[in-house]
């Protein structure tokens, strides 16, 4: 790829046409919106801002943010957006390892901060995106995808209360679910979880409930999804010492805990906001001890991946289907007969009375 | 259609093969199941059940209901099911005024309280509709339509939260929805209003929120939205009473308000939990005279629906539409210079600063 190449050289910005800042604009520990990241690249990109380029922003951010804070930290070079320099959003539309939906037939939706950067974004993205939505101001743009991800959020973490309902009122929850897809308009499907993970879900709908805080508006159903989600992963905790303070423990042992997947999401080793990693940590400091295997993550936090053997197996009180990777040996989970939670279903054909649904 | 006839005579059940139950199973004041008519109808059909009957229920309800509230009604006749009569659930899935999806190509949903059961329900619907899907239980079968109207209660108050917090953040709610759209997976747009009404959307969350109750299990997402469509029409009140405090009230005058459509949804005259009524209650309580115009409704209340002329218009300090009917002359009613709150985006091509958006 002649094209391409990775630096942390700053300076090479003075020979780019084209800048596209994708950093973190992660939440810190009170869950508002931490714009550190982004604030310290704009800096060095304003250093080093040649006349003509333009500034695509992808990061997910709040309304508002390509114009009342990207702008003035590059403002403060020289040069004037509109003339001298341009200034685009366009947010990132990615479903990590999702092979029909691509970059290119993925519709990409932008917009500039005047009527120049509007058209450049516009040029740039159509020479390799089959479908570019133009919208009218950057703070559209910047909401569409914070729509977007908000109603991931609120549907993942209404199928995750309806589970819990279902399951106590001893419904398949599953079977639920794919009778009501049935239904031809008004119904998508969304299914139960450990909760929701990566970069984007659990983490863009608070930067839109600091927002909404600000401007005084409630955000009820939003707010209510952010806590379920949030909560999702003690459930699992729950039920993990349910069947751990019962009939299987070991005297003497510590309960040793498997977990299968830690990544937040199927055929990924993506780890962020994963909900596996705060089961671990709830269960850790429950006194288990804890073990993973996952065939996209062979070492974390001074542990290794260990093998599915019948071994390895046979030595945990408890198997915790964390992320539906495919290439795990389920078959050979399901026989080593211990108790099993399946948080994902991936062990829907078996019926086992040691497999325990969410 | 010789095979239809309509009567009141509960005897003729006598000599009915199949008895399909739709009765309202509505809320009382309290947001609480009443199940009053259903089970009056029960009653009725009780004392005249044949042998070999099948009962279908079609009225929404609580998982359970058909099992432990239908059933042991029916069972006081000396008919056991299963063998003397059979009894399945099968909700209804219809969108009034949808003109692609009948109740021919619309799957439908059965299941039956035991085996015979199931098998009859099946042959009944499979007799004049495409497609059915038999569910292991009665359970899952009334948990699905729980679900597919509760997914469209959550799906309609965020989205009227999301456009209450666009407005003050003054970005276009209905432009984000449409790009928002533009994405090829993982969202399904739903639209701004003054509320979820008719008989199902807004009723069926409230029995699964009193289900939920009794089993302890919180349901934070559905109460939230829930919450939400109850205070939507208030927040097209508040709009209201903003706009007639303004510059537009007559002095010595009460204010007047037309309505423009009355109905919950385009195209019906069906005035179940319709919001505009809501908005009508309320703003006559606040000292304001209210007319409407529905093409659907002629009467309402003591009220005429009232013909749209530049008289008419030019009468009322505020026009509100509550509801897209198509038959309406929404020209004339933007051309009356009248302030107008468009709770539907009808106006979408008009950019005077007399329409007011949700």
């Amino acid at each position: 790829m002649p094209n391409f190449s990775a630096t942390d050289d700053f300076s090479k910005i003075s020979n780019c046409q084209i800048i596209c800042l994708c950093v973190p604009t992660p939440i810190d520990k009170n869950k508002k919106p931490n714009l550190g990241i982004l604030e310290k690249a704009l800096r060095n990109v304003s250093s080093y801002l040649a006349p003509g380029t333009l500034v695509v922003l992808e990061s997910s951010v709040a309304p508002g943010t390509t114009r009342n804070f990207v702008l003035p930290i590059l403002e403060k070079s020289p040069l004037i957006a509109g003339s001298d320099f341009f200034l685009a959003f366009s947010p990132e539309r990615i479903d990590p390892a999702n092979t029909k939906f691509t970059v290119k037939n993925t519709p990409k939706v932008v917009s500039g901060v005047e009527e120049n950067s509007q058209n450049l974004v516009y040029q740039f993205y159509k020479s390799f995106v089959d479908q570019v939505v133009v919208v009218a101001t950057c703070e559209v743009a910047e909401m569409t995808k914070v729509l977007e991800n908000t109603f991931r959020l609120v549907n993942i973490s209404l199928v995750n209360e309806i589970a819990a309902f279902c399951q106590e009122a001893q419904i398949d929850t599953w079977e639920v679910i794919k009778a009501a897809s049935t239904k031809p308009y008004g119904f998508l499907a969304h299914y139960p979880g450990p909760g929701a993970g990566g970069d984007c879900i659990p983490v863009l709908p608070y930067y839109l409930l600091d927002s909404a805080d600000k401007l005084e508006i409630p955000l009820r159903v939003v707010k209510a999804a952010a806590r379920v989600n949030e909560i999702q992963p003690h459930i699992v905790v729950n039920k993990a010492v349910e069947v751990i303070n019962g009939k299987f423990t070991k005297n003497g042992h510590n309960p040793k805990i498997f977990l299968i997947g830690i990544s937040y999401k199927e055929e990924t080793s993506d780890i962020r906001h994963s909900p596996a990693l705060e089961i671990w940590h709830k269960l850790k400091s429950k006194g288990m001890a804890i073990s993973y295997h996952d065939p996209y993550i062979p070492k974390f936090n001074g542990s290794m991946s260990e093998r599915i053997t019948k071994d390895t197996l046979a030595d945990h009180d408890l198997i915790i289907i964390t992320t539906a990777h495919k290439d795990v040996p389920y078959e050979k989970i399901v026989n080593s007969s211990r108790p099993i939670i399946d948080t994902k279903n991936v062990l829907s054909d078996y019926r086992q009375s040691h497999i325990i649904r969410l």
